[in-house]
């Protein structure tokens, strides 16, 4: 299933895009898509039996916004370096295990809406990412079987990150990685069992029209399961939680002087194969 | 007016403990206390009007657990390395300006409650400090006196965190700082109005009985202000929010071989003068 939030900021209402790729309301049977709603097999059972029942009520998307696909996200856990291709052209050593760090819930945004270059940004960059939803409590996992398990499905996340902020004040990544609209999200959330392997995807942004990312999830050096597992020593991941899993190669850091780092006024598009596609025009902060 | 929550975990209630010492409860005017009611002055002044009053219930805090003291925080953020003591006992040069990192809300439980030991931890570490929560959306703030208004309140935090996942494993503080209990709060929530000078705060922590932490927030490499007005350059903080400001020297890290890390059984309390008083028993996870 591919399920969505639609509607203006802060008032989206859960909505289905079914088989036909009609969008179909589901206020009528659950509040929201969140946690809740993720970490409930009935109640995504009872989803996925009125849309075979063909019983949903038609959305008409003409001029509705779509939101982040989760609401109330606990933690945004983010690796880094997890692409054998980007950790080349960033001149990094290939991790030996997975880099953790954190973006606040605060920084989603819908998949479609303004991203703010910081006041003061000469080096805000691209990350198009795959992005992990947990669907149930994972805490110590020990196998890469009970890792798939906790996956309640995959969507896109726009990682964008500030370079100077993230690498040259300070060192500790978060600072780069937290500004206000930093991480758009969606446009749906697709279900794991629709996603048979999160290892095959094609990964591709454009800024401007010009591709600038153009890899696959083949390249990730620890792939999705494993990662899960990984973060699960670490800290208890709850229904709700996403996990950027890293970018592959392309992203402005890496192209060569002057790098092309976003202005205001640009325009910047990715897409995820069966994961749909996001559209962010940039304004200043 | 120091504002707390009570009761059974996930189950607390909004609570005062007034002038004289005694507990009174507040959920006959508040849902809770968290950020809407810390962003809500009229709210806040009404209680104040029914302390005065004397007409809030008593609750008997026999047997009460007290809960950390606001519900909802968006996100916990960190300063690294802010005490000039601590800075040097861990062998770092003072940073030109704020380290920043990240703490998933999901790590905060109450000032009393069970901290766990991550399983493999060998290097768990305790870390007293004061803790700001935002009462007022800060977004590129200018000056120090807008940084001030933007200040609910004070309580403690206990920044437990994991040395090896912190600094042995690739390098991003976040792997070792956001372990599940990670972060006890509490126990009161003390209004702005009532810490007139947050740069003259006594610090202490003990470990089994020994005080291992004994500073003051004189010590702050960059005070509290300063802070809340440079973070709010990097990221926007929101009602609710809390800033963990950093820890004064005597953590475990810092001490000579073998450095005496915590283990099950241990028994850490903290206090900071006028913001009160946390015990936590260390168990296995």
């Amino acid at each position: 299933m591919k399920l969505l939030r639609v509607g203006p900021v802060g008032a989206e209402r859960p909505a289905l895009l079914d088989e036909e790729g009609v969008l179909r309301d589901l206020s009528s049977l659950v509040t929201d898509v969140d946690g809740a709603l993720l970490g409930d097999s009935p109640a995504l059972d009872r989803i996925r039996a009125a849309a075979a029942a063909g019983v949903l009520p038609r959305l008409d998307p003409a001029g509705l916004r779509t939101g982040p696909p989760v609401a109330r996200i606990g933690k945004i856990v983010c690796i880094g370096l997890n692409y054998h291709d980007h950790a080349r052209e960033t001149g990094a050593t290939v991790p030996a295990e997975p880099i953790v760090f954190m973006k606040a819930p605060d920084t989603v945004v819908g998949p479609d809406d303004t991203v703010l270059v910081p006041r003061g940004s000469v080096k805000t960059d691209w990350e198009a990412e795959l992005a992990v939803v947990i669907g149930r409590t994972a805490r110590y996992l020990e196998t890469d079987d009970e890792a798939r398990a906790a996956v309640a499905g995959y969507t896109i996340a726009h990682d964008v990150s500030e370079r100077e902020f993230q690498i040259e004040r300070g060192g500790q990544w978060d600072k780069g990685k937290n500004c206000e609209t930093f991480n758009p999200l969606g446009p749906w959330l697709v279900t794991a069992d629709e996603v048979p392997d999160p290892q095959a995807l094609g990964v591709r942004l454009w800024v401007n029209g010009t591709l600038r990312q153009d890899g696959t999830t083949a390249e990730q050096i620890f792939p999705v399961a494993e990662v899960v597992r990984y973060v699960s020593r670490f800290m208890t991941l709850y229904p709700g939680d996403v996990i950027n899993t890293g970018t592959p190669a392309g992203v402005a850091m890496g192209c060569p002087e002057p790098k092309p780092y976003l202005r205001a006024g640009d325009v910047v598009e990715l897409e995820i194969d069966g994961l749909g596609r996001q559209r962010q025009e940039l304004k200043g902060a």
